[in-house]
């Protein structure tokens, strides 16, 4: 099913948080504005807004303030995009050069934290202490998932565990944010946003582990970045952790993460995951968090929010990008 | 007067501060809790906390609020000092190596953003909402500043209200905040919320116009960095701009911005201010700061704090570093 099939029930909607970012731009400092444009307009797939929209959609719905939580949890996702691409000195992201590459390091940095105040701003304009601080904490697990990754880069010695944990930090705590704070502005009762909880955490996850996955099957053109970038960072992902143990020998990953041939090994690793049953695996793990992530959600009150949410879930285990 | 002296009326709930700063690095990770460790025990002279708990002294002090407020204060402060020394690649800060410096660019960056977030935090703990919006407005101004500061580096056509305007952004708001919530979470009158921002701006302004003097007249030593440290980044500060406007001529200041010799150029813009009026004419300027800051003060009910508010307006600028 088509994304944009999916969004049906939150499609106008949507496009006031597309609004809502393009008016962040406008600022006085023209230097500013074409930097803020720059990393607002290059949008993705709106999973993050979409999901703090359809959240909202079971009790109160109330644009006043769900229309800013959602417009933050965007901007609070791409302002730790421009510090993932500093960090990463990533070139491209998107098919499009990143801030970084044409700006520089300062640039990105700064205009990452203006952006993380702007989400706090506009969170907020909610008034609702309970969405303030979960952003407030989102904030501080996604830097703890991210410095997880950098102080564990180039380590071959990681569990599934740890994985799992650092992509709940780095990833599933955001989709918690838009669903959790979906829920908690539509005044919705304390178990129903304990499900909108549970779905986010778990979509989280699959969807992470999907984005892993598509770093060894994709083509360059569907990610918007060369393929195989989680090695060349020396990020250990789940199809990486299942190669590693289902060839301790002469193993490509291994010799990536231990000063190898770089470009011979990821070619090796990525032909040896397409042709194993590790991406089906790994496909299997993602899908099984999906269910996870729908399996309460029949509790929520029935409307075609609730089915785009179980939709959602679907879309997430069969995206190419 | 010493600090220690001024800061009688909250000695001890400064020391609390300090325990809660202390507190923040208390974390799972032991990798993260040494970097947090690192950053937070490196302590200033933890002004911008202090001007917290005074300003929040002239009505309904409660300390459940007006503490997690003035940790905020601090830690958000930290958060920039670690993002500026990643940006400026800077070695030392208050006589000891960098964050960026002994961990790396990424870790710098990663750990501001989790500092931010963890000031977020404590801001959302008061759960006062004029306190939260200003908490994410300071940040969004702070680095509005940082991100002109770069985009002016090494520009010298600058003017004077502009360099106002990028001190105000990148060093009063602070202040303001400080003193802002100091007021607002004091359940002060809108009156006096007003002169206590005014004390703040008119403070941060003198404050910064003093540490741009310092970089001129202090000694490594003193300052805990390298003597001369805004000329090599490219800031136009205020000793630099009068330097500019009495020696048109073979300026050494012109010289570094325009790629000349860089090490003899400093020390040559040094000697010239050093040995001119420039001195005495930025401290002429930081004084009328502290002077509008305090003109106000009267109007605040008579206490400890009001007294300890004039006297840190003479402190800012009679400080050695």
């Amino acid at each position: 099913m088509e994304l944009s099939t999916i969004y049906a029930p939150i499609q106008e909607d949507l496009v006031k948080v597309e609004n809502e970012l393009e008016s962040v731009s406008k600022v006085g400092f023209s230097w500013l504005a074409e930097l803020l444009n720059y990393s607002l307009s290059n949008s993705g797939k709106g999973i993050r807004p979409a999901l703090t929209l359809l959240s909202g959609k079971f009790y109160h719905y109330n644009l006043d303030t769900i229309l800013p939580m959602a417009t933050a949890v965007e901007v609070l996702h791409i302002a730790t995009l421009v510090h993932d691409d500093a960090i990463d000195k990533s070139s491209v992201r998107r098919g499009k050069p990143t801030l970084y590459k044409l700006w520089g390091e300062d640039k990105a940095v700064l205009l990452g934290d203006y952006l993380f105040a702007k989400a706090g701003e506009l969170t907020a304009t909610t008034q609702n202490l309970r969405a303030i601080k979960l952003f407030a904490q989102t904030l501080r697990t996604i830097s703890t998932g991210e410095l997880a990754q950098t102080f564990t880069a180039f380590n071959l010695e990681q569990t599934y565990e740890q994985y799992i944990q650092r992509i709940s930090h780095k990833t599933a705590a955001l989709f918690v944010l838009a669903t959790e704070s979906g829920g908690a502005l539509s005044e919705a009762p304390e178990q129903s946003i304990k499900i909108l909880n549970e779905y986010g955490y778990n979509l989280g996850i699959a969807f992470q582990i999907v984005d892993d996955i598509l770093d060894f099957v994709g083509t360059e053109k569907e990610l918007g970045k060369p393929v195989g970038s989680d090695l060349i960072q020396g990020t250990l992902t789940l199809p990486a952790m299942l190669l590693l143990e289902r060839f301790p020998k002469d193993n490509p990953v291994r010799e990536i993460f231990q000063n190898g041939d770089k470009d011979k090994n990821i070619k090796l690793a990525i032909e040896l995951v397409r042709n194993s049953s590790i991406v089906e695996d790994c496909y299997r793990i993602a899908s099984d968090y999906c269910a996870k992530a729908c399996r309460n959600l029949n509790l929520l009150p029935d409307n075609a929010s609730r089915q785009a949410l179980k939709d959602l879930a679907d879309y997430v285990v069969s995206r190419k990008r």
